[in-house]
């Protein structure tokens, strides 16, 4: 959990950084926001106050919908915040809030249209288009992860098989090698596994590894042609955990792309690692609070 | 091909619709498309130019790139039309513009969230996004026909496999029941087949054609699954020859939506065919022109 302290330009003045409670319990959770907060703050009076925070959530009423792994309960977080700090608050989605970060600040040129993609725990995507975030009817959209791309596929939480999420994660990646070492394949790699062992192993030449790692890639690399296909963004930001993978994950993106992305469609598409590094979230978290609450609106770097 | 005439306030005076020339020679294309759009003006002068085109295009430029079927060379529209007519000249995809035509006057309320489906010999889709057309970095987007949805499934020319269009495409529906018959499965069906023999035969309880046809609408079902997770839209129309199926098409996309969007997500999402029926890109032609050219901006019925 992370929160800043920014001045009238959306520079950071003062950070705070701890580990998220998990003990699911609602009241404990909201306290150590309120703390980080109030720490990063140092009790200065705010003007306004963004949040990007895990789904799904209903951006207009900044609800949480009992976020996985944080609570039972739902959050009403805009509201406990505008309660807490006497500032207006707005909540959005991590991925779109670090989209906005990279779009903003991440040093990607003065592009419209530019879709950023995390690739973590999780996989979820915030999409610019036409130089506005575009969350959609239920403040929903962007959920890359949940869309299906292999109804053969390993199954999902969800009911159906082969979404992007179940494939490309780190926590897909991690179970997929498990499953396989479990099952007695040769392999440099030992249990228990994350998906950064299985990186490395791959990067260095480990079939079982690389068979893993590279389903994943390419099938990320399937997800972004269909992203070029949909929205034609200029821009692809991937960011996550994964992403760090770096030129053994981008290279077969850039491949799929390059593949099979219609000619005119594709042409000039850049796919490229985040320019604030984990920092996005909390770049564009400070840039929603000034969209939202007008105190700027203006495309910087 | 159709062309029509309409008022300062969209309402269409004189319509001209004829069989499009196909013999791929550029010339005869745009002879014909100067007399259609000059039978339908009656040689009136006009104030503005809207035109629904195949794409690969460039909406910018209103240039086609050697448009399949139409054209062996790239056809500079826009600015044939605008020497030819002497007045300004919009191009866009004739799924945008169908979008555009459902949105401001398909009948589906004063949502700014509308995805317009057209599913035919190929299958496109027009986005409409927060109150605007939404055609990206390229003007291209919107090209769902060529997403990919089973990477095991039947080879696309694009090279990949299992794209929407493979399976969807009223072309794909025959093709894949032509292949069974040929195989000399039992069937009600005798060749040669269309996807409304296809259709028709599903209805009637035919097992082969039961397979072909709800394989297609299920996967087409996927696909609105896909949409609704990327792109939180409020109305879905799905038009094109193949919508003509009605509820046996739009029951199983449906159930598709009920069973796999997520609650939050999915929350209020209408599945409907066109409020316009065929005129939705005429319609939409009109309404592009307009907006384009500043004649108004207003959203209608």
């Amino acid at each position: 959990m992370r929160a800043a302290l920014a001045d009238e330009r959306g520079a950071v003045l003062e950070r705070r950084e701890v580990l998220t409670v998990r003990d699911r319990e609602m009241e404990a959770l909201v306290r150590q926001i309120y703390d980080v907060a109030g720490e990063a703050t140092g009790g200065e009076a705010v003007a306004a106050i963004g949040v990007g925070a895990p789904g799904p959530l209903d951006a207009r009423t900044g609800v949480l919908y009992h976020p996985v792994n944080l609570s039972n309960d739902d959050i009403p977080l805009k509201e406990l915040l505008e309660r807490r700090f006497g500032a207006p608050a707005f909540v959005q989605n991590d991925a779109n809030v670090a989209a906005l970060g990279e779009w903003l600040h991440g040093g990607h040129g003065q592009t419209e249209h530019l879709i950023y993609i995390t690739v973590s725990t999780g996989v979820g995507a915030g999409i610019i288009s036409h130089g506005r975030l575009i969350d959609g009817f239920n403040t929903t959209a962007g959920e890359i992860g949940h869309t299906i791309i292999d109804p053969d596929g390993p199954p999902c939480p969800g009911g159906h098989r082969g979404c992007v999420e179940i494939i490309c994660s780190g926590t897909s990646i991690a179970r997929a090698a498990h499953e396989q070492l479990e099952a007695g394949r040769a392999s440099s790699l030992r249990l228990p596994v994350t998906a950064e062992d299985v990186t490395a192993a791959a990067r260095e030449g480990d079939e079982l590894a690389g068979e893993v790692f590279f389903h994943a890639a390419d099938t990320l690399g399937l997800a972004v042609v269909n992203l070029i296909h949909l929205l034609s963004p200029e821009v692809v930001v991937i960011g996550g955990g994964v992403s760090q993978a770096g030129d053994l994950l981008f290279d077969r993106v850039r491949a799929q792309v390059q593949r099979y992305a219609m000619p005119l469609t594709g042409r000039g598409v850049r796919i490229v690692p985040p320019g604030l590094g984990q920092d996005a979230g909390l770049v564009g978290a400070v840039a929603l609070a000034m969209r939202q609450s007008g105190l700027e609106a203006t495309h910087g770097t």
